[in-house]
């Protein structure tokens, strides 16, 4: 996966015009409508770094757990293992969640939003989402009333 | 909104190095570490649009509704009003969700995640979040075993 091939278009904007076109032409189909896999991901208006963002959500206890990216391949990849794989930005690597810490992500359901420009992954998360361990990414929470921000969970691993 | 004052430095973006170097500081800090809204908002590694992902998430169901950005304006905005306001890719410009269709999402907590590059808003969607009349926007359902996509929800507004 470090060197996946034929998977350099995977990383070629698509023409966001295009894939609008797209979406809107579809947003008021009904419930059943299908397209084949290949062909929507075409559509998907990936950024000018070929990625979509990717939402990953516990399945059973529906905890939002981390915001990470994907690239065509990484969609693929994660479809046919069902273990759910990103694109690291700060690597620029596949990045398959939890290959070393064992935290993978087991893929339950994947959609895709009304634009395709963002994907939900239910997951079933082994151990920790976050690299501190904690449970879920989102631990630092804004304080409403008194405009401040704090760490809201301790990290197993202090 | 539309032409807020004192906010172009919002769109620079800030150096991911320096961000990356202050979340990486503070990952592992106890329960209850707390930051001034202003220094955190410094830290934030906006994209080179200035813009920062937001997942809007119902409070109660716990529903993933929709993806979308943030500028540091906006974020400031969503805060002091309580009703969620992105930027608007498309249009340019802010967009005080609901404004005009009466959907708004009222804000019930706000949180960032361990790198800073994703924030997750829990709020209380009136009505549907997507513009297609759906409750959420993720209708697009990826079938695993078949590798095929479908829509999953019917509009109310066929």
């Amino acid at each position: 996966m470090e060197n996946p091939q034929n998977c350099d278009n995977s990383l070629k904007p698509k023409a966001i015009a295009m894939s609008s076109n797209f979406f809107k032409s579809e947003e008021l189909k009904p419930k059943g409508t299908s397209y084949e896999l290949d062909s929507f991901l075409d559509q998907i208006p990936f950024n000018e770094a070929g990625l979509v963002p990717v939402i990953a959500q516990q399945f059973d206890t529906l905890e939002v757990l981390m915001l990470a990216w994907m690239n065509r391949e990484a969609i693929i990849q994660t479809l046919k293992t069902s273990e759910v794989t990103y694109w690291s930005r700060s690597r620029q690597e596949y990045w398959v969640k939890g290959k070393t810490s064992g935290h993978i992500q087991e893929l339950k359901e994947m959609k895709a939003d009304c634009d395709g420009d963002a994907l939900l992954c239910l997951v079933d998360q082994k151990g920790a989402a976050c690299h501190t361990f904690r449970k879920t990414c989102f631990f630092y929470q804004f304080n409403i009333e008194n405009q401040s921000i704090s760490i809201s969970s301790d990290t197993p691993k202090k």
